[in-house]
């Protein structure tokens, strides 16, 4: 038998910018962007519906695909497979530009669609929601779910840039505008205790949508989720913590069917994970009520609703990417602004008995 | 406007290896290469019918996907989902192994399918035929068809291991076979004129598909194969000599519907790039004449079929990847065993008059 060796050389360090503003998509930054390259921009009815897409400038000639309906519903390879067909119908070449521009949905399909079109293809994202601005959008995490769960299919594929303009914020409407506010909350807890403090006195300014509060929360935002994803683009390990609050989330997400949203979700995600904290012995039960109380100022729900089932949270919760021989692991934290790091892991195994009593705490006595 | 840099870190040089022998499938090759890890064999029903997944080792328990029709036919995005949900629906992690037992095409669908499952997931390459062996299994291009293109979705994706069996070579048909061995000739032209004496002195080995002679060109292959593609594993530039012939001759197999097979194609394609390089004073009537008689002795197809108008050759060609603006630029050799390189490229422009000429005397008159 005979054994050779094929050397897969080294990838250089490589990197792109995010444009933070009020109001910069009238001016000429995707143009610039772009360059004389041709576009395909991807983006939902309720996008255009609110206007975004007639407010800014984009190069012309540019081709346009609208996702119908908007949301996870079309968060499909159907759909990613019919923004592909729309491009190779426009013989569309390997130097042709994906702007994306909406939520994290879809950010999700124009980054994968630019990830597979013949081998891959530059993409810009512009995102548009309180979620996808703080979150979804930077990372290189893209993806579409599959009849059976989210994100089945997927790849790593960084953007070019990231162009955020928070007035887009403004045609948002309050229960989406607010709930995204929530991975805002879930970057100060693991990496900033003065941002929450900012958080916690801003809370006035960011409910009326100050564009200045909006500009420095972005910021925010953008250099806690750079740096994570900076020391580990792949999830391998310290990414984990990004997931605060969303192991218990997604669990109630999926058992109230979608009809509570993704950032209420996690709100309820992270109180959870405060009480489990303060059972283990590195939480505090002040801690825990100054966390409520920023949510509730959002108005965000803390309960875990009652049609959700204690072991219905916990059979998923036991299915999640992070167990280990069905053993629950959970980012947590040690105090606000610093996640919980032990054997240099990030995810820690927590016992079932105890994710069972803090859900059942929060779901039928509610939190004293 | 607030300006911030996200940096994505290099990526560390990697590497795999390839198993070549002959009989190997038998002993416990996968089972190491595999461990303990779950295991998705993707083959197709020709692999099936011809026996070889019956002789080999597979770790138990193992799922596995035969795609139905073998071939181009089935190399679309349906058939990779297809795969992706039916290791869902095993509920198979990140952990898992997609092994590609087969032709191109097989190996193209595993290769995508590992590339966008869960983000990304291991693949080893087992080929079982003359070109795959030779050329497609290795270097990390995956893929599959639109209704418009060829790889019009894909991913650059390094397989974690190859296993090379060139005992599976008897399972296929004389014509099969025989036209595989086209990419070998190819990657003697391109690179190593001791090869090319190899190929010479042993067709008749060949021919009778010779264990120990078959290994020896298999070496050959992917020595060379490996060190283009580690050079250049994004196909920016020198990649491209691996096009040695398969300008024109993807020309050809699209004007014929695919009546020829794709190593015949490449065959033709061999000759009228041969003759170009007569024209342009690269090459001469000798030369042309000994690689012509390699092909014959391998029963190769030397001429442009009929059917296949002058028009709609350069009408193909000028759409073809490596084109700027219209003109066509061709991979092309200076000498057995030495691709051309001029201005530090490695597609060189040629007018479409001597392309025509050419092709005009290889489809009419016939080679003198």
């Amino acid at each position: 038998m005979e054994k050779l060796h094929v050397k897969v050389p080294a990838v250089e360090a490589g990197g792109y910018d995010i444009l933070i503003g009020g109001g910069i998509l009238t001016d000429s930054v995707i143009a610039e962007f772009v360059a004389d390259r041709r576009v395909m921009l991807v983006s939902d009815e309720n996008v255009e519906r609110a206007g975004i897409l007639d407010g800014i400038k984009v190069p012309s000639g540019c081709e346009k695909f609208i996702i119908s309906p908007a949301g996870e519903l079309s968060k499909n390879i159907s759909t990613v497979t019919a923004v592909i067909e729309k491009m190779e119908a426009a013989a569309m070449g390997r130097d042709s530009v994906i702007v994306g521009i909406g939520g994290g949905t879809v950010g999700d399909m124009a980054g994968f669609a630019a990830a597979i079109y013949k081998r891959g293809i530059a993409v810009l994202h512009i995102p548009t929601t309180t979620v996808s601005q703080a979150d979804s959008s930077i990372g290189g995490k893209t993806g579409v779910d599959s009849t059976m769960s989210k994100n089945a299919y997927g790849c790593f594929w960084q953007p070019r840039g990231v162009i955020i303009d928070v007035r887009t914020l403004k045609t948002l409407d309050e229960r989406q505008y607010r709930s995204g506010l929530v991975e805002s909350l879930k970057h100060a807890l693991i990496r900033d205790a003065e941002y929450f403090e900012f958080l916690e006195t801003n809370v006035a300014n960011l409910l009326i949508r100050d564009e200045p509060t909006l500009i420095r929360l972005a910021a925010y935002n953008c250099r806690i989720k750079a740096a994570v994803v900076e020391q580990d683009p792949t999830e391998k390990n310290l990414r984990r913590i990004l997931n605060y609050g969303h192991t218990i989330g997604h669990a109630v997400e999926t058992l109230c069917d979608y009809t509570l949203y993704h950032g209420e979700c996690v709100a309820i995600g992270i109180v959870a994970a405060s009480m489990i904290e303060q059972r283990i012995g590195i939480g505090t039960r002040e801690r825990t009520n100054r966390i409520v109380d920023v949510l509730l100022a959002l108005s965000q729900p803390v309960r875990i609703p009652a049609q959700c089932s204690i072991d219905g949270i916990i059979d998923i919760i036991r299915r999640d990417k992070k167990s280990v021989g069905a053993v629950p692991r959970l980012a947590l934290i040690e105090q606000i602004g610093k996640a919980c790091c032990k054997d240099s892991q990030w995810a820690h195994p927590v016992s079932t008995d105890i994710v069972q009593e803090v859900i059942a705490e929060l779901r039928e006595v509610g939190l004293e």
